[in-house]
């Protein structure tokens, strides 16, 4: 089988999934594009790929594997794709699913990131990818931060989107207190806080809450962490970029795990 | 004065200094966006000032405090501006200039940063940022590098372009020979690295080399490197944001030095 045109209803089932939230939570899938994304996905979910013809001709069939893949015409793969210089292959992937135990790790090894309304998809995918490389053994989002499934979140996961166990929750603070109830002390970026960042003790379990980047954390939520702890600044900046922060905070934990 | 018509030479000299490097490189000169932005730029560097119509109309004017700006019709700004949704309110600055003895502080505080080939404007942008946090005392860009007067990278300085001295160089090399030569020890961050960042001492005076998103530090620079360093990752993370990285290196020496 081969698609040529780019009215097709699969080309438009892959695009309404590229641009719409609502549409993949309906479908409970979502997109990746390009030939690293695609190989990484874990086989057992993958829904269905499509290549353009270029792609296939110019030795992408051979790349694929075993992977059973739908070409496409490059017209009606550009009608697809969220890029604007497509790779020429994409994957409709089964959206992850993830359990409450798979945020926790046993040894006090529990690292988990807690995200209060993130808007930039590219700031919420680098958080994944620097996460992965931390150690941090989950992620959980407001309800309001930016759709995971996003492409632009995709593509800067850079595959920890496969990976790294993550939620959507209601309610942060209901979070918060279920982490108190376990063990697990949470942390708050905050510019008033009392402590720097490194002068507490993430040995044991913990969870660092950033906020939204133009107003940071909300009072509420502040307000439900057990510490805030700040990130000292020099010259006259006033906050970082909250990918920037979230990474010092991971990889400070990260550090203190290693000594 | 004011200005109605987008074809107006004004408009374009602007939008040319927007879009060209090289034009911006002729002209000495570069545009930055919006209140935050203008209000912060250095007074003596502004060349001129340029408000929409419904801008200065909506409070625009009292918010500028004495700072002079040409009017110009909302079509004509729209040409002028390199945002989606202009903010309506934009300066011409002279380009920064910075000298030698501006990268270094007396008391061993020196922290340079070497950026080798950087491409995406965000990153660039946000290194900045962070840097000037951490108390990065200048930053210094392989020729190849993101222009720094890219509209991008200015908007994700978040004003650090004003304060942060740079410098582009022709030779990298070079000028890890001349660092050498006054006692800055340069860290060069690569997968290879045979530390961990951590265990450096950055408390003296020091530069971070970083390379290129997709390929990282090029093999000449890395053998140029006094020390080549890592940041260890778990997972199946291959590397970090080069962002990121920058950021817990330049963070790392921060804290080092807050001991």
């Amino acid at each position: 089988m081969r698609i040529e045109s780019s009215k097709s209803g699969q080309v438009k089932h892959v695009a309404a999934l590229q641009k719409k939230a609502r549409y993949r939570r309906e479908q409970g899938a979502f997109v990746v594009e390009g030939l690293k994304m695609v190989l990484e996905a874990p086989p057992d979910r993958i829904l269905s790929v499509y290549g353009s013809d270029s792609f296939l001709e110019q030795g992408g069939r051979e790349r694929l594997g075993n992977l059973s893949c739908t070409a496409v015409s490059d017209n009606a793969f550009k009608a697809m794709s969220d890029t604007q210089t497509p790779q020429g292959i994409l994957a409709v992937v089964k959206a992850m699913e993830w359990e409450k135990k798979d945020f926790c790790k046993s040894g006090g090894e529990t690292l988990l990131l807690c995200l209060e309304n993130l808007q930039d998809p590219g700031n919420l995918g680098t958080i994944f990818r620097a996460g992965e490389g931390a150690g941090v053994t989950g992620i959980i989002m407001s309800r309001d931060t930016v759709d995971i499934y996003n492409p632009k979140v995709i593509r800067s996961t850079m595959g920890s989107i496969y990976r790294m166990p993550f939620a959507v929750c209601e309610d942060l603070e209901e979070v918060l207190r279920q982490c108190r109830n376990v063990g697990i002390t949470s942390y708050g970026a905050h510019l008033a806080g009392e402590k720097n960042y490194e002068q507490a003790d993430y040995k044991r379990p913990c969870a660092f809450l950033v906020g939204n980047e133009a107003v940071g954390l909300s009072e509420k939520i502040s307000a439900a962490a057990d510490f805030l702890i700040k990130i000292p600044m020099k010259g006259s900046v006033e906050s970082l970029n909250v990918a920037v922060a979230a990474s010092i905070l991971a990889f400070e934990a990260a550090r203190q795990r290693r000594v």
